[in-house]
């Protein structure tokens, strides 16, 4: 009964696998060997294009190492208030990018608001010297609330980004949960949305540590700063064969688009347990993840129970399911919410 | 026959094993898990003192972050003009100490000289305004250049930097060869010779990509600053249990030294194949690298037999084995030398 | 009738002829002159508390380098959403601070919310390594719509700020004018009420380009971090006797009270011309500074007449009076809005 | 007698004059004045050329933003071991790139070895990522040692960058005395000989504080970036007339020549003083600096009587003069050396 976080379960076994597998005789070093090469061919078939990839272990490094090819020193990104990479990454847009500005926009459940996004792009002036412009628009899908943009929503934000000469970042740290729950092909919901560079998480969803970072279009001439950068940062491990293997074993045969229809099942019965227990939920659950403000009692008798989950700043709680949630941890759930 | 570079080596097995080991049922993410608590603990043994660790997945990252606790943005790092953390690591100590300098010193076979390090230590002014001073000295061991230094000269070396008010990192990606070649013990050549943070390699020496930072006696204070930036850098993955695991089966049993051990004698084999066909070495082969003059026509046989490796830019090549070299390839190099 | 800002002003007479006083045999470079000596001892009457000083020569910078000593890379700085380290200073505190983050606050008339601040604070976690938690609070008096600040307000903010471990910086670009029309004193306005570091403006008050970084109390500490900062962003400069010159000059004989107590009344008069003729000022006239709402065909009447002044993103206008600032120009502006 | 720095001297009256005269009326702020147009104008004819130009209050500003144009943040800069930039700027050149690194060269008085250079660049290579290439040669004229290249000295230098495609930089903090010198136009030292961004200095040779930032050629496209990297660095003072009156002044009818000659003249007696005095001098005189080994008991004799200087590292000692330095001065040195 862990809900707090999906980061919390375990790796995938066919991941592990394919990591050990991997590890015999000599390779390249530093994503020449054939692991890194053969990810990135099956990630262009998985997305209907040529795109170009650089593998990190860790979904801050991804965001940051991406926006920092988007976003020069002197400028600034627009994402939601409460997007990842403004509340839970310590400032590392801010490091990578040498000081960039993240400029704020509100909307509900985590989406940006599409009139504040028009608004704020209006008066962008890139030509006038005291203020800072901003260079890209974040975008996170699933949203940090748990809810899903579908494609005509990134796209409709991606095109006044771009009419605006703004790249588009996307944070697809919980891109899985969000393509299964829209039923969205992995192209539809990147780059043919207007999408540049794609933080591509596969942690959360079964991986040891495994984010993609993939460039698309005209993004993908920045490939050789960005290798520059990770190497810069230290994210240019020797092994990469080992972060390839990874990759490739979590979209083999659609495993991850499996884990991640399990994580949302199991979210949608965890969510369907609190509503029949009176519970109210705050945000739609489009993904693994549920918020909910709690009847009197419920949090306590959960905690008994054994459940862990975290209380949010807003008066409610979230539980987070993944693809290793068991039906017994829902039905135990349940079981609590109910005695 | 390849001898590119210890990286190029696979992942041992018992260090994957614990990998797959580890991936049971949840646990705290960010490093709270009891894998990379465990790592800690066997360290504290293994270094015979209290401690504490950070774990990263690649060398540069152990390095940049161990020196940007020791030197502010406006400081400088002394070390040898062949420095690892100077010349491949793409300014990645810039990066992390926010723009400190390296300043540079000479010294035979990348062992610092001791009268330049004196000589630079004594004009070195903290007070005054204009000029950058030295905050920390860093030494590798192995050197860059294959080349050890025994305690006594970590101790001197680290005594000067002291007596100045510098703090001393030690660049510890190949310490087990070191290590193994001087008979010293970890303790001997890390804190008790005056090391106040060390890169405690593993990748090169048969993990799948790990590097503890290790921090003794007052460093230990700075920890959590630590932390911050490694959050900050993308170098605090939530999975951070298969880090743990790997660090953990490292040490286990000694296998580290182990392995360190089998590495350094294929080098000692190999290094006794090249001269006694001729080639000359230019560095002591103190660990799992040979630096060598080949005599004519030797590089173009070796190369036509298979052997990799790489030219050096003073004329000579470097050769380096690994845990994972066979006698069968020593065997098959001498040969090719021979014919 | 140049409305546009008091920069637009020349320098007063009186700081003139004080550099070239200044410009006479040689002298100490780079602060250890006694005209800047003189210049730190009058400060220290005027604000009636020992003080160490930096003398810059723009806001941005004495902003900027003030709240580099406050917060480190990896932490935040509170504002106003208005404040123009936000909006006006193309980042410059992200620069100098190695990309710290601005946290922006509410508030009327650009005085920041107390109970915004307070729950901020409420949930301030510098032991969360995974947010960037704020290190310091910077005020702005006069704020940027103009409003005055009274002492108490300072203080009320600055003990809740204390009391979260934060320090404080006022950004008094024109706190001149903050004090004519408050009758605080410079103590009450400053240090009394809490505040560490001071940006204290001279260039929109007559001087050629200079502002005091003021260091109060414990902040007196970071006195050489503060040079060795501005040495290494060149504002250093070699000839720092002809800033102590105007600093000094801009203060004697209570000078700077006078030239912004002429402005204030400029900006008082032209309020009034603007409220007789319809208009409707959205910020209380505290200083020098007035925003108004003009009735229709008002704008075109004054700018027909030659005045100069920037329209503002609310769909108001600004207009800034400063010392040189003449009746007669206040009376071209009436006569012309009537007209 | 003071011999410390050319920086210890006072403005000259005539700059100052122009700065009085500036003081008159408003004017648009953030370099849009009339003055500052002026100063670009009779540069574009002193140099022969048009150009763009940012003016700041310091040398180590021009030289740190000049080389943030030129050289990324994960690059680097080439420059002489003694160079001004490494050795008196605190680390200005990292902070303002953003972490780029100085790699260092060796040159008799501080002129850059053109074989060492020729070597440098030969294995240069922007695409190996682990190292950082270099983007920029940064030259010295005066070079520190007191010491002129003539102008094909710059352009041979100037050629092997831009073969390697490099950017040539040129700190000019004391050019007036090198064109003196050498009898070289503006022109010919500068961008006929390859240079893309010049550091002109006036602060030591008469201003009260300005340095031009002078973009040549295919620079000029740099203008926009460099002044949003001013405005960051708070080196865009909102009264810039009274820079460009400076410089404006400075150029008129060839006071900045006549200055630069008389300091020169000056070093030249001085420099005749101590060698008839059986001193030795280090380097060449070929502006207003003097090196020279003092024989026994002169340094003292000197300091007795009164004189200003400094110690350098080898032993010897530094004499500068300056416009201001009087006949009378060089005389009573002359009169000190012998007693």
């Amino acid at each position: 009964m862990n809900f707090m976080s999906d980061t919390a379960a375990p790796a995938h076994p066919a991941i592990l696998e394919a990591m050990v597998a991997a590890a015999t005789g000599p390779a390249p070093s530093y994503g020449n060997d054939p692991w890194t090469k053969a990810a990135r061919d099956t990630l262009c078939k998985v997305f209907e294009t040529d795109l170009d990839i650089w593998l990190v272990s860790s979904g801050t490094a991804a965001n940051a190492l991406g926006l920092s090819i988007l976003c020069p020193s002197h400028g600034g990104v627009l994402c939601h208030q409460d997007a990842h990479i403004q509340t839970d990454e310590r400032g590392a847009p801010e490091f990578y990018t040498g000081g960039g500005k993240l400029i704020l926009l509100p909307g509900k459940h985590a989406r940006i608001d599409l009139a504040a996004l028009k608004t704020r792009l209006d008066f962008n002036d890139p030509d006038f010297v005291h203020e800072t412009p901003v260079h890209a628009l974040s975008l996170s899908n699933l949203t940090e609330n748990g809810a899903a943009y579908r494609p005509f929503e990134i796209q409709e934000r991606a095109a006044l980004a771009r009419e605006a000469c703004l790249a588009v970042h996307l944070d697809g740290a919980r891109l899985a949960n969000a393509l299964v729950s829209t039923g969205a092909s992995p192209a539809e919901m990147t780059w043919r949305a207007g999408v540049d560079v794609l933080s591509f998480g596969a942690t959360k969803n079964g991986a040891v540590g495994c984010e993609a970072i993939i460039l698309f279009g005209a993004a993908r001439k920045r490939l050789q700063e960005l290798q520059i950068r990770a190497k810069r940062a230290g994210h240019m491990p020797p092994k990469m064969r080992f972060l390839g293997a990874q990759m490739s074993a979590y979209l083999k045969d659609g495993l991850w688009l499996d884990l991640a229809r399990r994580a949302n099942m199991s979210a949608t019965t965890l969510a369907a347990a609190l509503t029949s227990a009176g519970a109210k939920l705050t945000h739609p659950v489009d993904g693994n993840e549920v918020f909910a403000h709690l009847p009197p009692g419920a949090a306590e008798r959960l905690q008994a129970a054994g459940a862990g989950f975290y209380p949010w700043p807003d008066g409610s709680h979230r539980f987070v399911t993944s693809w290793a949630t068991e039906p017994e941890e829902i039905e135990a759930f349940a079981a609590a919410l109910e005695s």
